[in-house]
């Protein structure tokens, strides 16, 4: 007898529950993105090994997944999706109408180490708009972000968002030979996390005086807001982002090295384990990737983050809420009215299965608890006798006889 | 300046238009499959070596892409849906009520030599119930397999069944020390490619006379239906396949050796480049892979030829079809307008989208007409003055001058 292996470490299954959660969640996404015109595009899994290799940084390469081959080609799986869209676009230009809007929600591959809430494998969703640099493109795409995240229902979000010319003009007085500007950054990018004496005492251990430790820090957060910044804001709201949820972070940083212009990240207020996903204007990133000089603004949703912060508060719809029949089966004679009757259902648009084996009742009632249906119609040989049908209500226990169209209309009627 | 290499042979990009047929066809598939109670579950893309190879013959393994991770594990990539869920069955065997209804539409890998119409990544989607074997289950995979090509919209579907034991007690006396039943199966299997000549051609060199040859084909072409098979027509036909589109096809076998009982393809008429889909049942096979014994049954769609089919029958909508808007956008004072109206639109579920750089207004036409958006809404500085917006058909040619809350109305009325 074989014994099946278990999945590997970092990697993971989803059962149903969990992958109908994560299903509804894709879906508000995907709409939202569909409603503000980005377009879809797929990539292989599979790239040439040069295509990825060199493109995110030493450490980062070493993460990539790669190999040799049968025909001995070095190939690569797929690291994140920006690598893999500015190929597209290089190998496409003249067939993409720019500004081009594409979305992308495939997964991707780290050879990192799995801990809490970071897996070898992972969905990402990306919209980015590339071939523009107006503060338009900057704001539809948090006014999309805000959408979406509307769209799966949350009641609050927040984008906190920065423009990293504030904090170049900022910091660059404080930056030395032993200290860049992205440096000292990314130092500032942990003031959420760290406290401003850790964040101060990272700074002189980077080579600042105690006094340009205190000036980056008190400088960052009483920079005013850049007119760019302004201008991006201004617009986001027009398109329909609420006031409320704008907010100017002048210590929002962003860990990535790219960014030249507005970033962002979001924040659900009462899911605590920090940002949900974020983005920002990238000018410089697709020319040094493809060779072609393309503008660039986008964002990434963190997937699961936002699924995990949608199960807690309770936005996502469970088994138990979605009106499911289960048809129950008997003897083979039954069985033929048991398919009548399933197929009318399903006509009626209810979901619907019949049960597949020919069990007791108890057992068949006892499947539907088990994959949390709340109706069953029971067709047995007593229905059958009086030409009716019984319906079972399994979550408030109550159940009703009566002719199939009377308890079609009630089902359908229900709720 | 880089060059950014193209996509490995084999593999492919889906742009906006090819991915949106492919998703508009998926999403039909698995409402379909959602319909008749059939759950998702997803695995890893990776599993460990072992959990694959050995699998599927000597043959298969061969295309099985491998390699040591950086753990030195030896993993592979994902050849099938049907081992990894035998895995997901052996592991959660406990958690899934039986009988276990699932769908999985993920992506495959297999090196193979790439030719038209295969790819070494390719889009599976399988529905199986597994821990049954009840003749409805056969007839509920048959019954969705039929709505699921209705919902996309096809006007015929022809179900071919057949029924292994038909074959196996036709063919049963014919089979010898140098040739098997399932090589005389095998050879039968090319009755709908081959003349009956060349298949008794075949047979012969494997070994058979002229008569058994003969007598194999006739007997399979005349070979009587089973009574499990009528059984599953008939509960099929209850479960809402039209009459027309059930086939008892005797010479259809099913290349693969693993099924014990029914067996189908699918045909679309006027798509003659083949069978679009198929399946069976398969009681051992479970057992095989993952030492705990479950009856199957199940069917996968041949996805890519299934979209192709829905593309030429003109069953996929086009972007032209669809109701899409852009907002034309001029200097920073009116794209603050350009903004208004786009969050108007949206909030009034048009699918909108605003043109992201101060570019002429031809060429914001004409990018509209790249990306076959059909409504294009004007806010320039004759607008703004006269506090109207104009409305283009590019479509039609027609356009008209109104008020904003006139022109919501007119779009949202269209078609």
């Amino acid at each position: 007898m074989n014994q099946m292996p278990q999945v590997l470490k970092g990697f993971r299954d989803f059962l149903p529950a969990e992958k109908r959660a994560r299903d509804f969640v894709m879906r508000k996404i995907t709409n939202s993105f569909e409603t503000f015109g980005f377009e879809p595009i797929e990539t292989p899994t599979l790239e040439y090994r040069e295509t990825i290799m060199g493109k995110y940084g030493d450490e980062a390469d070493k993460l990539v997944y790669q190999f040799e081959d049968r025909g001995e080609r070095m190939v690569a799986m797929r690291y994140d999706q920006t690598v893999p869209t500015a190929r597209v676009i290089a190998n496409n230009y003249n067939d993409l109408p720019m500004p081009f809007r594409r979305y992308q929600t495939q997964n991707v591959f780290r050879a990192d180490k799995p801990q809490k809430g970071r897996y070898r494998e992972f969905t990402q969703c990306d919209i980015d708009i590339f071939g523009t640099t107006d503060p338009m493109a900057d704001a539809e795409i948090l006014a999309c972000t805000y959408a979406a995240y509307k769209a799966i229902g949350f009641a609050n979000v927040i984008l906190q968002v920065n423009d990293r010319d504030i904090l170049f003009s900022t910091l660059q007085p404080f930056a030395a030979e032993t200290v860049s500007v992205f440096s000292i950054i990314q130092s500032l990018d942990k003031l959420d996390k760290m406290s401003r004496e850790d964040v101060m005492g990272e700074l002189q251990n980077k080579g600042l005086t105690t006094e340009a430790a205190r000036a980056c820090v008190d400088g960052i957060e009483e920079a005013p807001i850049s007119e760019n910044l302004r201008r991006i804001l201004e617009l986001a709201e027009k398109l329909g982002v609420a006031k409320e949820a704008l907010e100017y972070s002048p210590t929002t940083a962003r860990g990535l090295d790219y960014y030249t212009g507005m970033i962002f990240e979001i924040r659900i207020p009462g899911y605590e384990v920090g940002s949900v996903g974020g983005g920002g204007r990238y000018d410089n990133l697709i020319g040094q990737l493809s060779g072609l000089q393309v503008a660039a603004v986008g964002m990434a949703f963190g997937f699961d983050r936002t699924v995990e912060a949608a199960v807690q508060m309770g936005l996502v719809p469970t088994e138990t809420t979605s009106k499911r029949v289960l048809v129950t089966m008997f003897d083979p004679t039954l069985a033929t009215d048991s398919a009548l009757i399933a197929a009318n259902l399903r006509r009626n648009g209810l979901v619907t299965e019949v049960y597949t084996k020919q069990d007791k009742l108890g057992k068949q009632l006892k499947y539907a608890d088990r994959k949390k249906i709340r109706f069953v119609i029971v067709r047995g040989p007593d229905e059958a006798e009086k030409g009716v049908v019984t319906l079972k209500d399994l979550q408030t226990g109550e159940q009703k006889t009566d002719a199939f169209p009377e308890i079609l209309e009630l089902l359908i009627s229900h709720q």
